[in-house]
């Protein structure tokens, strides 16, 4: 699912992507989906106080629950450009507006890349005559391809089902790399569905949906300046309308929350330079926030990403992180185990196979156990490892 | 100041390090300072919910006031050890004060290197004997040696001032590496001094120190499970007592400051891999808590960290950092400058030139000055880039 699957398309959606020029030597940069009818839509923006010029567009725009298009540039961010970026962004939105034929108000914009530069208006312009033309009903692969940085492979995730005796598909493209929280790489989600749902409701999934996929996998608290997802819901698959508290609407949330959790793996997969998925499960916690800051601390020390990078079975690393994450803890309850193997509890190392410790730090996916015995409350989130490769990336980005 | 000074001595003590077989390769990993005549000692220990079995037993002896010497072996930190780990530094503890001869509460002990192995009890014994008849009054060197794992030189600080109308020397040695916080790595960091110093007087004045120069390298709340900070003062320079609330103290805390100072540099400079050193000064912030939140934020992004190794003027990661770290944030107030340069104010990029920032990145010392326009407190920290050796040197310590 990770790879490209061909063909992909969502009924009454059109999209494209092409090289504006903005990242040169033909990078597509310009991307565009676009909805035939006017969609329902809900957005979760980032919370950095530096959001950037298009975002600070769409919190205003999203409030009426309704888009008909998103209009995507990489290569610039757009962000801590001031009134002037503010300006350029409003520029480009009129000019593509009017491109498309819809009101303004319809159109969503996001920019991903450096920050700090001021948007390339001109090539933005230049190409949006032949970015609208080409708009195509399986454009979304492409769209997608004009919104990567560093991102390694295209993320696009795909569930068709059955709602309301109706056939609907819910379809998700992102964008990630960066290490993710805390580095602040630009993540863009966009969902597009067919499905009819009403508004508040699409609202309320979205968010929920979002908290326990996006949202774990180490990007709340320190999003970039850039960060957005978005849900546009056509309505177009002619379902009766699916509202809060219907049972109905947990088959799509369920859809939802397929497609959102196979991207957020992706995501995770291709941090920049990773080379393993790592599964953080921190339970038996007394508050939810005691489990989540336990679950952060261990999944942002570097010196416990760099352990699993090297496949080195230093598990002390992360009773040290857990240990200064500044929790209460009650050092004889807590127990570690990793891919299974029983490390540390009462206490005190447990008595494990070398060998098998090895090789879990061997695997590409490995699972990291922490039972605090204090309560019952859990967090789990996703994170990857660190290596040369992350360092390489980061070290001459913006050059 | 770096490097090693030939013949460093404090009146009063003996030194000595050695290889008891522990790193192997006649590698130094057993050190010994010594005072002759009981000193007054204080200490500032790790806030790790894992403290170390050497740690829970200093914590305990410092509360007299008094030690003799400190014993420190490197490769084996005796943490995540539970009782056995604790029982093994007890009976590592009685043996070494058995051939010091001098009361085992007496003697503080201090491990760093791997979390949860047992220490070797065995190895240390057996070099206890050669260990003490080897003290010499230059022997500071060699200890310091001894207790260094992934650190490249050793570091050492003295100086010599007249107190009370008498000569007195100050001294102090650390072993550091590791990125420092957030990662980790066990801090150690011992001063000698044969100034006569009240308990009280010497507690609070190494506990302000500190403070100011070892918790603002980024080194405070995510300390290591083994981090320790001690001062011996033997008072055989036979100055007047120094007490609380002298002026004559003043001058000993200067001397105390400069030692630290320069020992605390020394650990940022020798971070894992760094290239660079970095000081973060947040002023004009609302409170002072706001001011360390933001100047740690800046100073543990990896983003930013990366983006000073490649020297890429990348100053919007900054800012993006800033802006996820969570504090109040007046935007149009808010200005950054890096060495000199004014790169963002009144919300939006300043007119600098481009060839001036990139020699700023180009340095070995950088400084970034946020102004947050808010308020007059202010944090400054030091820290370090994060370099490809960085990764390297962390992805297989424990192998």
């Amino acid at each position: 699912m990770l790879k490209t699957a061909s063909k992909i398309s969502v009924p009454g959606f059109l999209a494209n992507g092409i090289s504006a020029g903005i990242k040169g030597a033909d990078k597509k940069d310009l991307g565009l989906i676009y909805s035939t009818v006017p969609a329902k839509a809900a957005a979760v923006f980032t919370r950095n106080a530096f959001k950037a010029a298009p975002v600070l567009i769409n919190m205003e725009r999203i409030k009426k629950g309704s888009a008909q298009a998103i209009l995507t540039n990489s290569g610039c961010a757009n962000a801590a450009t001031g009134k002037d970026g503010y300006t350029d962004a409003l520029v480009v939105s009129a000019s593509a507006a009017k491109q498309i034929k819809i009101p303004e108000e319809q159109l969503l914009v996001c920019s991903t890349g450096v920050i700090g530069r001021r948007l390339p208006v001109k090539k933005i312009e230049s190409g949006l005559s032949r970015l609208v033309k080409g708009l195509h009903e399986y454009g979304i692969e492409d769209a997608e391809e004009a919104m990567m940085t560093t991102d390694q492979y295209p993320k696009i995730a795909i569930r068709k089902g059955i709602v309301g005796a109706k056939d609907i598909t819910v379809c998700g493209i992102a964008k990630g790399a960066g290490m993710i929280e805390p580095n602040m790489a630009t993540l863009l989600v966009y969902v597009m569905t067919d499905a009819l749902v009403e508004s508040k409701a699409l609202n309320t999934v979205f968010h929920q949906v979002i908290d326990t996929t996006f949202n774990a996998v180490s990007v709340d608290g320190c999003m970039s300046t850039n960060d957005t997802a978005i849900i546009l819901a056509n309505g177009l698959a002619g379902n009766n309308p699916l509202e809060r508290a219907q049972a109905r609407i947990q088959r799509f949330r369920d859809m939802l929350m397929d497609v959102l959790a196979e991207l957020a793996q992706a995501v995770v997969k291709d941090g920049e330079g990773a080379t393993k998925l790592i599964t953080i499960t921190v339970e038996g916690a007394k508050t939810r926030s005691d489990a989540r800051k336990a679950a952060y601390a261990i999944a942002n020390s570097n010196l416990v990403k760099t352990a699993f990078f090297g496949e080195d079975p230093n598990w002390g690393r992360i009773l040290a992180a857990l240990g200064a994450s500044g929790i209460p803890l009650e050092r004889e309850k807590v127990t570690l185990c990793l891919g299974g193997v029983p490390v540390f509890a009462q206490d005190a190392p447990q008595d494990f196979m070398p060998a098998r410790l090895r090789d879990v730090f061997k695997s590409k996916k490995i699972d990291v156990l922490v039972s605090l015995g204090s309560g019952d409350k859990a967090h789990k989130l996703l994170t990857s490892d660190l290596s040369y490769d992350y360092v390489k990336i980061n070290a001459d980005y913006s050059t």
